[in-house]
C-alpha cells in the first residue's frame, strides 16, 4: 500500500454505499467497486453519456464531511464537447467516467444511470418492472491488426471487453464471427458490441451481434402464444418502454379451436404437427415485421425474445408432438426454462437472438401461467391471493408469499363458448351481456361491436351471432336469479315467461328472437348447456377451494380474474354462479393479459427470469385429478349458490328462493321426488 | 464406516491401479472408484458387454495376495444369456458389472474394454492414436411418467443418466429435445443417447442424438479442406477404424486456382464470398454423402466432425470473406479453435453434430498446420525434426519437445505448377520425373498415367501436357548437375545440348518435344521458370534455416515433407536444389496427408483437441516478413548449393563445377565478369 496516497471518502445515493476512494480515480471505477452499478455503454470514454451522475455538494455530519464543489474535477474538453453535441447544459450534471475525485464527496445517481432500475408500470394492478435485460450493449475500441500479431480479431475484441467492461468468457454467436472483420474495419476499430447472458447462470455470456462504430437501440419482443389469439409486446430494452403491441388471431385456429382438438388434429394427420408448427412459427414473423414495422425498426433489430403460451401452445411452437398432453399422465416435455436461438425455428428476427421460454409447473400449467405469477406477483404479497387464468384448462393459483399452490381445473371449452348450443368466441355479433327483467322475465342483451342494448335498437339492427363466455356466465346468473332455474341449474318448468320453452320433461330459454339474429334463427339457452356451465364453474370453484383448503385459509383477500375473458365478465354475476369463491367484490379484480405482461417483465430482466425459474419449483402443484375426494366436492358444487353462509358477500342477491314466482309453482321438490 | 465390511484387494491390468474394495461390489464399480476407465455403453446392465475383463488367477507376492477362481461371484443367469446371445463362449472373460468381488482379486482389461485406447496406426512414420472421442453413446432405462409427476420427461431422463452413468450438467439441443417425447416411447422408456462433451472443457455436455431402445454405432468425419482437393475419412469412433475415405477436387477451384486467386475472386465479385462459400458447403455434403454411403450408412449416421484447412479455406467455409488474409497484416477472425453445430453452417449430418475446427497459430498457419503437429507430434520428440508442408504458402516447423518453432514462407505456386511457362497440377499427362544424360545432355521423363518412361515409348504414344512440381524439381536438380545451369541457376550459355537454346543472352531448355506432347507443342523451361523454383526453394530454406538458428540448431535429425506434394518428390534431387537443409537422406521423410491424419486424431480424442488449442499458443510462431534479415538471406539462398559444406550429405553429388563441359566452354565467371 502506497501510504502517501490520499483517500477520500465517497456516498452514493440513492443507495447509501460508501467507501474510501483514492485521489484522481473516477466516478465511475469508484462506483463499480463498490458495487454501485451504474450504466455505460462505451465503458468510460465519455462518448455515451449513460453514466451521468450529479454531485451534492453541502455538510454532511451524518458521513461526518463536507461534500464540496471543489473535491471534483473540472470537466475538459471531452465532457464539454459531449454536453454541447447533445445541446444540453452540463448543469450540475457530470459523466461519472470523466468527473474525478479530489476531496470527499455525495453523488446522486439519477434513476436513468442506474443500471438496475425498477419501473412502475400503470395497470389494473399497479406493477413493478425490473430493467435488467439479459442483452445489453457495450461499445469498445480495439486494437488494430499488426504484422506478427498471434492473436486473431476476436481475440483482440475480446482483450478490449475485458479490459472497458470487465466481461470475461466470453463467447461469440457464429454468425457474430462470421462478420466480425468486415465490422471492425468498417468501424475503423470500434465496434458495439451485444452481449447476451443466460438467464439461469451468470457466467455464460455470449456476443450475439457486432455493430460498427458506436450504435444505441437494443429491442425485444415478448409475446404470448395463445390458442385463439397471438400478441406481441416490441419493448426497448434500454428504456423498458413498450414501443408497440401488435395482435393477430393464431392460425392453428384452422386446425381446431382448442386444445385438444389441436392435439386430435396432430394424431388424425400424419403432418399435422409439422402444419401447425410451421402455421405459428410464420405468424411470429409476421408479428415481429409487423410490431417493428410500426416503430420504424426492423425484425433484425430483435436481439430478445421471451415467450409463453400453453403447455399445448409451447409444444407445437417447438414443432413438438402435443399428444403426451392430451391424456393422463401430462409428461411434460420439459419444466425447465427454454433458452435456444430464435434461428433453430425459422423465427426471423436477428439472426443471433435467442428465444426464452418461461418454465412450467406440471402438464397443464405451462409458462402462460409463470406469466401470471410474474405479472401478478402473489409470491411476494402478505395478503391471500386467488389468481385464475379462464381458458379451456383453468389454471388457478392460491397463496401468499409463504404457500402459494398451483392447480390446473379442467374446465372444459363452455366459457369460451364451446359445447353451447349458440356459444361462440368473443367476436361481433356475441352476445356478452344480458339481463332478464324479474318481472316480464323477458331478456335484454348487448352484443359486441354494438354500444347499445338490444331494448334500444329495432330487432334488425343487433344482428346477435350466438353467446359468448360473459354472455353466458351473466345469461345464467340472471337465469337463476329470476328464478327461471333453480339451485340445482334446472328450469322451473312452469317458468310464466314469453321467452321460455318446457320441451320434453326439461326446456329451453330464448336469449335472441329470429328477427334479432344475423342468421334468422333464435338463440337460445337449453338445460344441456346450463349443465355445461355448471360443469365448467364447478371445477374452477372446486379446484379453487381445494387449494384454499391445502392453504389453510377460509377466504381470499383478493381475487384475481386473468385474461381476455377475465376483463369482460361481471365480477358480480360470476360470483352469483359460484365461479369463484366468495370475496369482497371490491377486491375482484380483471387484470387482463397477465401472461403477456409477465412475459414483457421476464423480457426486461435475467433476474425474474432466474426468480421464474425457482417459482416454478416452489410453488406447490396439485394434481386436481388424484386428489381422492376431488370427484364428490365436484358434484357437490355443480349447483348454484343456496343461500350466502358459502357467500357472505353475497348477501341479499342470492335467491332464496325462486323471488318472483308463486309458492304453487315451485316445483323443485315435487321434481326431485319423482325421480327419486 | 461400518466395521464388519469386509474389503478385499483388486488391482487392475495394465495399469496396475489397486485398491480395496468392499465384498459384493461390482467390477465396475470398483474400476469406477479407482479410476480405471472401462467402456460401458449401458452403464451396467449387462446389456452391451463392452465391459468385459478377464480375471488373472495366481500368487501375486508382489501384491501380498493370491488372486483366486472363488473370489469372484458365478455368472448368473443375466450374464449367461449375453454370452448365449452372442453364441460365443464366456471361457475367462466375465462382464464387470456382473461379477462381484469376494476376496483379493487381479482383473485384466483387455485393450478393448478401456474406455481410453492407444491405437498404433501404421503409416511411414508410425503413430498413436488416442481414442477418448468427444461423442459417446450411453444406454438408459427411463422412468415412465407417472400422473403428478411434477418434472419433464427430460429431468428423468436427466436423472437416468446421472444415477447410471454419473453425467450431471447436461444441457440437450434443441432438436434432440424435440425428439424426445416420441423416442422414449418408440423405444419403451429404454433410449440411448448420445453426448457430446466439449474438448476445452470436461464439464460442458450436451446431449445430441436420441435412439429408441440399445443402438450401437457411432461415427464421424475427419475432412482436410485442401485448395485443390477436399478429402473425407469415415471413422468409426468405437474403434477408431476409418471405414471409407472420399475425396473429390475443391469445387471453389472454377473461382481460381490458388489462394490469392480466391481472394480476389471474393473482392471483385459481390458475390464471390458467398458463392465460394455454397461451393464448399455442398462438397462437404456430397463427400459425407459418398463416404456413409460407401460404407452402407447415411449422413445423419455421422454425429461429429473435425475439419483442417489453411486458414483462407477455413474462412471461406465458414462463409468469412478472407481479405484480411490476402495482405499484411494477415488477421485471423479467431486463432482459437471452433466448435459449432454443422446445420448453422448447412452440412447435411446428423441435426445435432457439431464440427470442431483447430486452432491456428497465424494468419498463414492454420488447422492444416496444426493436424500436420498432431500427426506428426514434434512436441514429443528428443530428435530436432524439420516439418515441411508445401503449398502456395509452405508452413515450416522446427524443434521438438522443448522448444518447437513455426513459420510460413511465402513460396509462390511453382511448386503447385503456376508462374511455371508450362507448369500444371499434378494430373495425368504432367511431367512427374526427369532425367538428363550427362553425356548427351538428352532428357527422358515420365508422366503421370504412364508405367514407362519418355525413352521407353514412341513418341506418340506419351501425350504429355505440362509439368508439375515434383517433375521442375527433378528437372532443375538435373540441368545443374548436368552443367546445364549454373550454381546462380543461370543457363550455360554454350550447353551444347540438342534440347537448349539460347535466346536473347538467357536460353530455354526442350523438356518434351512436339511430338511427345498431347497439344503438339513443345514442352520447355525457360530461365524465368528456373528462377521461379529457386525463388521458392529459397523462400523455403531461408525460413527453415532462420527457425534452426532460433532453435539454436545447425542440423536437424529428421525431415518430414508433408502434403501430397511431398510424397511424389525425389528427395535427394529436392536437397540438390536446396529446397531443405542438410539432412542424412534416410532421415528423410514423406509423411502423406499428415494434416488429414491429424484431423482423424482429433476426431477420435478429445484430449488431443485439448492438447492441440495448448500447442497452438505453446509454438512459437515467427513472422518472416519481419524478420529484419530476412531478405538478405532469401538473395542468399537463391542460388544452388555451390559445395558440400552447407550439404555434408550431398559429398560428391554437388557440381563443384560443371562436369562433362570442357575447360573451354566455362564461361561463368567471363560472363559476370562481363556484367560488372
Amino acid at each position: 500500500m502506497n501510504l502517501n496516497e490520499k483517500k477520500f471518502l465517497v456516498v452514493f445515493q440513492p443507495s447509501g454505499r460508501q467507501g474510501y476512494v483514492s485521489e484522481g480515480q473516477t466516478l465511475l471505477m469508484a462506483a463499480r467497486e463498490m458495487g454501485v452499478e451504474i450504466e455505460s455503454i462505451c465503458g468510460g470514454q465519455q462518448t455515451c453519456g449513460k453514466c451521468k451522475v450529479v454531485p451534492d455538494f453541502g455538510d454532511y455530519s451524518k458521513y461526518g464531511m463536507v461534500s464540496k464543489a471543489e473535491h471534483i474535477s473540472a470537466s475538459g474538453d471531452d465532457e464539454q464537447n459531449h454536453w454541447l453535441k447533445r445541446r444540453r447544459e452540463a448543469g450540475a450534471q457530470r459523466l461519472s467516467c470523466a468527473a474525478c475525485v479530489h476531496g470527499d464527496l455525495v453523488i446522486n445517481v439519477p434513476e436513468e444511470s442506474q443500471a438496475r432500475k425498477q419501473i412502475v408500470r400503470k395497470s389494473a394492478v399497479s406493477r413493478q418492472f425490473s430493467l435488467d435485460p439479459v442483452v445489453r450493449q457495450y461499445f469498445v475500441k480495439v486494437k488494430p491488426a499488426e504484422l506478427g500479431d498471434r492473436v486473431g480479431d476476436w481475440e483482440r475484441l475480446q482483450a478490449s471487453l475485458s479490459e472497458t467492461h470487465h466481461l470475461k468468457d466470453l463467447r461469440i454467436d457464429f454468425f457474430a464471427l462470421r462478420d466480425l472483420q468486415t465490422i471492425l474495419r468498417h468501424g475503423q476499430w470500434a465496434v458495439t458490441v451485444t452481449v447476451w447472458q443466460d438467464g439461469s447462470c451468470e457466467d455464460r455470456r455470449e456476443v450475439i451481434r457486432l455493430q460498427p462504430g458506436y450504435q444505441e437501440g437494443i429491442y425485444g419482443m415478448a409475446i404470448d402464444v395463445g390458442t385463439t389469439t397471438v400478441a406481441g409486446h416490441l419493448v426497448d430494452l434500454r428504456t423498458g418502454q413498450i414501443l408497440t403491441t401488435e395482435a393477430m388471431m393464431n392460425p392453428q385456429t384452422t386446425y381446431g379451436e382448442d386444445l385438444m382438438s389441436r392435439i386430435s388434429y396432430g394424431m388424425m394427420n400424419p403432418d399435422g404437427v409439422a402444419k401447425m408448427h410451421t402455421a405459428i412459427i410464420e405468424a411470429l414473423s409476421i408479428l415481429l415485421k409487423r410490431a417493428t414495422h410500426a416503430a420504424k425498426l426492423k425484425p433484425e433489430d430483435v436481439v430478445d425474445m421471451v415467450l409463453v403460451g400453453n403447455t399445448v401452445m409451447i409444444d407445437l411452437l417447438l414443432g413438438i408432438d402435443p399428444i403426451e398432453l392430451g391424456g393422463a399422465p401430462f409428461a411434460l416435455v420439459t419444466h425447465e426454462a427454454l433458452d435456444f436461438k430464435g434461428r433453430d425455428l425459422g423465427i426471423k428476427a436477428h439472426s443471433g437472438a435467442y428465444v426464452h421460454i418461461l418454465p412450467a409447473e406440471a402438464g397443464h400449467v405451462g409458462a402462460d401461467n409463470m406469466g401470471v405469477v410474474m405479472a401478478e406477483s402473489p409470491h411476494t404479497q402478505d395478503d391471500i391471493v386467488l389468481v385464475i387464468d379462464i381458458g379451456t384448462n383453468a389454471e388457478i393459483l392460491v397463496g401468499n408469499k409463504e404457500h402459494l399452490l398451483s392447480a390446473s381445473s379442467p374446465t372444459g371449452p363452455a366459457f369460451e363458448g364451446g359445447e353451447i348450443t349458440h356459444g361462440m368466441r368473443a367476436a361481433v355479433g356475441a352476445i356478452e351481456k344480458v339481463r332478464i327483467d324479474k318481472l316480464s322475465l323477458i331478456p335484454r342483451f348487448r352484443v359486441i361491436g354494438q354500444e347499445r342494448w338490444s331494448d334500444e335498437m329495432a330487432d334488425e339492427e343487433i344482428k346477435a351471432a350466438g353467446i359468448c363466455g360473459s354472455g353466458i356466465i351473466d345469461l345464467v346468473a340472471e337465469l337463476f336469479s329470476a328464478g327461471i332455474i333453480d339451485h340445482g341449474g334446472k328450469f322451473v318448468l312452469d317458468t310464466p315467461s314469453p321467452n321460455f320453452r318446457p320441451t320434453a320433461q326439461v326446456g329451453e330459454y330464448v336469449v335472441a328472437t329470429a328477427t334479432q339474429t344475423s342468421t334468422g334463427r333464435e338463440i337460445i339457452i337449453t338445460q344441456q348447456d346450463i349443465r355445461a356451465v355448471q360443469f365448467a364453474k364447478s371445477a374452477l370453484y372446486t379446484g379453487a377451494k381445494l387449494l384454499m383448503e391445502r392453504r389453510g385459509v377460509e377466504q381470499v383477500d383478493r381475487v384475481l380474474l386473468a385474461g381476455g375473458f377475465g376483463s369482460y365478465i361481471d365480477k358480480q354475476r360470476a360470483m352469483m354462479i359460484g365461479l369463484f369463491p366468495d370475496c369482497d367484490l371490491a377486491n375482484v379484480y380483471a387484470v387482463g393479459n397477465s401472461a403477456g405482461d409477465g412475459a414483457v417483465i421476464c423480457l426486461l430482466s435475467g433476474e425474474r427470469r432466474r426468480r421464474a425459474r425457482e417459482l416454478a419449483r416452489w410453488i406447490d402443484y396439485v394434481e386436481t385429478a388424484i386428489e381422492p375426494n376431488f370427484q364428490d366436492r365436484f358434484v357437490k358444487a355443480l349447483g348454484l349458490p343456496h343461500n350466502s353462509d358459502e357467500f357472505p358477500h353475497l348477501e341479499g342477491l342470492i335467491p332464496e328462493r325462486p323471488p318472483i314466482i308463486a309458492e304453487g309453482h315451485r316445483r323443485e321438490r315435487r321434481r326431485v321426488k319423482g325421480k327419486d
